[in-house]
């Protein structure tokens, strides 16, 4: 069992890495630049990660526990489908814009090449998200008894799209609210862009 | 004025390049892996591009050629706005999932740095298909009348969004035809999930 102390100074790490990653490239960031920047010796480093490969996986599945945390435990617990789906779109769009750990959920957004072990692992955690949304969107269009028939795997994209591309152009010091964000993008969901309310 | 061959070798090039890049990453690509991989010394490559960047910026900048030509330069003659918005879904899915160059095409929907003079022009030609679909949503939402006041700034990024997702998850050899594809990711986005039609 690990204590508080080098949970806490793993994270420290992660969190410096996953900034790095961001700000130069997952392949231009070195080990030695991650330790410099946290004025650790590499064997220091080298001590809590065997490699760069190790700490973008640790990265992602510290993003995923995030998500997990803040996200699917959460609306998980709700009985009813188009609640579930309401709470799951602002939950998983307010971790993005506000969560904790901006700097690690972020890089969950981004295609990353990971060792194809690794990666596995990873996309595994991602499939099921995707399945509880496939899930989730089949028994709101039983329980509203929809007739358009949309696929609901395509459905699960769609939206997973809309929420992820948000990190990439929403500015919170703009005109439109995360409010506003999260009402608009879950009347388009249900109701489609030229619905009358 | 360019011969057509020369014009030929330099989109050889970019292909060939964007290929590795989307393979290896683009930091842990080097000129020399461009000029082997395309069987020239990297004299030759550097005749016709003087750095990375400037291919990775060609890249974009074809990128945008090729969908100016397939998506924008075709729908924009649409008058009504309707047909104009299902026509550009359309295309720019079907662009993604068959156009000529994919492996330029593709680049463009990731983030990828450049040097902020380069980036600064991809991003003014990536703005204006920005505010054509913005422009386009606003004529729909008059066009029909529509009271839900969604802003057109967040539905044009939704719409992309969902586009510009389809390539990292849709398989061509999967039970979701590109037309079924089509069809359900314009319904969601003008009609909703939760729609009865």
């Amino acid at each position: 069992m690990k204590s508080p102390a080098v949970t806490d100074s793993r994270r420290d790490i992660l969190r410096t890495a996953a900034r790095l990653f961001q700000e130069r490239g997952y392949e231009a960031t070195s080990m030695q630049d991650i330790a410099s920047a946290l004025n650790l010796s590499k064997g220091a480093l080298y001590h809590h990660f065997q490699s760069k490969d190790e700490i973008l996986f640790e990265i992602m599945n510290h993003g995923l526990d995030v998500f997990d945390e803040e996200v699917l435990d959460v609306v998980r617990q709700i009985p009813d489908p188009v609640e579930r789906l309401r709470a799951c779109i602002a939950r998983h769009i307010g971790m993005l814009l506000r969560g904790r750990d901006r700097e690690i959920t972020v890089i969950l957004h981004e295609n990353r090449t990971l060792p194809s072990r690794l990666r596995k692992r990873i996309n595994a955690r991602k499939r099921s998200y995707i399945h509880f949304l496939e899930d989730t969107i089949q028994a709101v269009q039983s329980r509203l008894g929809t007739k358009n028939e949309i696929h609901p795997r395509a459905a699960a994209f769609a939206l997973l799209g809309m929420i992820n591309w948000v990190y990439q152009w929403y500015r919170p010091d703009g005109s439109l609210s995360e409010e506003k964000l999260i009402r608009d993008y879950t009347t388009i969901f249900f109701d489609g862009l030229t619905a009358n309310q």
